[in-house]
């Protein structure tokens, strides 16, 4: 498939908007990411009733001014992409337009009774922070790490959402009766979660004593459980800064593999490994 | 002891119940993956009592048909293995029985007396999820890690057990007589357990001032404390990562040492290592 | 200084009592735990106090009992160790007497006043575990680990003993006026510390929107800052698990040190190491 | 530029108040950190409101004591600096004027309406402890494994705000109508945070299921997330045990690799590295 050969000024705009190797393509990057936080902030206040009360129309102006940058920010990137329609399905074209919509539906839709949908909606702004994500070289490692230990770490979640059903059962069945906090076996399956994890409102607590010796055994236990994905993870990040102790050669005579990188000889049949 | 020879159907069917090497096998866990999760889900839901008080009919109706595959489970498996008696009694045999007994039980018992007994037997069912560990091949790494680091992590517990006592009694002889929380030393103990895992529920707080001086020096204590399980952990992982420790074993000819546990030959001169 | 001969029946029970190698040493130690273990529920029992109300001559029997049984292995103790003094001296000899004293005291003291501290004293019992340390060979990497990593620990509490008090003092600033949980700096502090170990018990908590936003800033600092003490015990725990990778030979020719165990010739001057 | 030549006894003093390494010097550092620590609890006790009451008058001759010796102290300072202004404009200069500043400001200001100002000023004298951060030898790995891993901990705190951010809002939309703990955005974001760090105060908690269902998902997301810091600080703490990471240099003459960064000669047969 051929590229699309644009005229040299919508050349420039595609490198200034996409990409971030020229002086201007960091301008536009660095005026992008105050505007989106400034946008995220002025929803963030707008939700507080006071604030919204008062300063209404302020907020309704400057609401209106965000989405006229953003609308032609959307446009812009229409304009200068290879292929509008594949940016416009595309995860950040969506987030994009998402991030336009609500202010327009506002104008048809009465939005007395949609606002908290409207506002959230708007949040997704958020999400436009990702596509800044190459400033963040040093992230790579930790995102690597977390990939690498990925399986691990879900099998992990699983098996807690196992413990944590069976402990809500049990204590739905010891505290079911006398307790409202222990009324449901999902209720105690919170309990569980907020309990293991150490997070411990105190919303829900046992009152029975066989209720609270349970408790202090799931907590002991729960500072057990709570190393296994730290140790996962801890492995990860030092096997990155030591990179792989074992090469991936293997023998010419006996075929093994698992040498070290400094063997000269194989370990398991005593020839020379390839230099 | 010999094997008892089935008819050709009776192996095929075996090898489907019992294996997941075969299409046919891998078909019949995930099914039964699926009705163990709608089972347990069913048993959750009809906990809620709004939901049950509407669509207590529909949640027999369910029940039924989970309890009716489940004794057809159960009377396959029986059919199929070699040795029925010996699965009967085995974990996972008992898990089956106890999974479709309590439909049957809540005919002849008053029901309504025992449901609460009776809604956790039946989720007694999440424990056949394990009967599908094979799937689950990452899941060894993690238990292998927590198997060798086993003998460390109890004497800790046990540490942590001895030390929620002594702090416990110790809250008790301060706060015992002005705050009701502390009004027994077990009641005491599980605030120190609630307190050192940094759960930290709220339902019993220290209210006199060297009571909160002793819970914020019980606190920081926590903080060094909770470093030994993860650390212990961690180590064990590294270690998984790297293969096992290097041997004490040098070598006859060259001296030099670095050996690991499977070596044949030294990797430096390539003779044979001591047997 | 000359050890002083005792009758082979005194040197037997110094051989049971103290020691645990012989079949009837083992047997004394298992039962003396049991003991031990009994006591310690029986005080934590009594301290119930529907329980006591109900039981209380039963308590009160079955503690004379305990006292009775102590009483004669301190004696016996006394009797055979080969310096009576040193051993009465000694941190458990102390803790022996303190653990039979309440008994004897409750029969002058009117009890009923400072039955706290009676039965205070009487939970002593539980530093008498650690005198079965010997049965915990595990327990010596942690506590080695532990050991190696106090200095780094103690420099981390100590700078985290100041983080809260800074924190606490600017939250009272801020909370202290509309607050009464954060009426004082010392309950600020306390407040940071239930905060900054993730504890949180919400018995205080922010009202105002700036130490809202402050307390959300300490939490997550401290999600930093528990990465330290974790981080300090691990690579302790890894370094116990691999052995120091650094030799402690220096090279003859330059004098230098920091040579790793598989070197053969000095990495700084180029001459031969020692075999 | 040329230092400024002191008589000795200003040569002396000088040694004694900057530095640690004479006798003399010791114990003025000794003595400082006392009067620090004194003062410090001062405060803290003139924060409590019916101690305040009592002993108001002796509060205000402690106060101009320390205030006096801290006065003191900052003038000899200035006395023999060698650069009196750099000092006065370094930290730790306004530091220690800040620390004297409130009790001369209270004489002239209403004390009794800018008291809590005055207090908070008072404590800056904590941050004077850090003065004798030669002290602590030990905190200096402590600091450089987290120098180390700083850019990675900002990126994880960065990615952790953003992701409160977004569970913020969706509980605000979730909640938000019936639960007035989730008024507005700020709130939910502040719970989330709460929640994430597993500090848990319980002032602010779902009351509807799906709120309740989405807390526990976050919950156990959290505890995958803690992981992270953890693990990056874990790995730069086993880095710093086992000394630099190897180089990725070998060796011109025997061709092995393994060498460390501060390597002269190789270490396998002796042959100068490349430099």
């Amino acid at each position: 498939m051929e590229e699309p050969s644009f005229s040299p000024g919508r050349e420039r705009l595609h490198e200034i908007i996409f990409e971030a190797d020229t002086p201007a393509g960091k301008v536009f990057d660095v005026l992008l990411l105050i505007f989106i936080a400034a946008s995220v902030i002025t929803v963030m206040l707008e939700s507080i009733e006071p604030l919204q009360a008062e300063y209404a129309q302020l907020f309704t102006l400057v609401e209106w001014g965000f989405t006229l940058v953003f609308t032609a920010e959307y446009l812009l990137r229409l304009y200068c992409v290879y292929r509008p329609l594949k940016y416009a399905a595309s995860f950040f074209g969506v987030i994009d337009l998402l991030a336009i919509l609500p202010s327009y539906l506002a104008l048809i839709l009465p939005a007395s009774q949609y606002f908290l949908i409207i506002r959230a909606f708007r949040l997704i702004r958020i999400f436009r922070v990702f596509k800044l994500g190459h400033f963040l070289k040093e992230g790579e490692v930790i995102v690597q790490a977390l990939k690498a230990s990925r399986a691990k770490i879900i099998v992990f979640l699983t098996f807690v959402s196992l413990l944590v059903l069976i402990i809500g059962a049990l204590m739905y069945l010891i505290e079911g009766g006398s307790n409202p906090g222990f009324s449901s076996i999902p209720r105690s399956v919170y309990w569980a979660i907020v309990t293991l994890t150490t997070v411990g409102y105190g919303d829900i607590t046992p009152t029975t004593d066989v209720g609270r010796f349970i408790s202090g055994a799931v907590m002991i236990l729960g500072y057990a459980i709570i190393a296994v994905p730290t140790g996962i993870v801890s492995a990860e990040f030092v096997s990155e800064y030591y990179g792989q102790k074992v090469s991936t050669q293997n023998c010419r005579y006996c075929g093994r593999e698992g040498h070290e990188h400094d063997a000269i000889y194989c370990k398991y049949c005593g020839e020379q490994l390839n230099p």
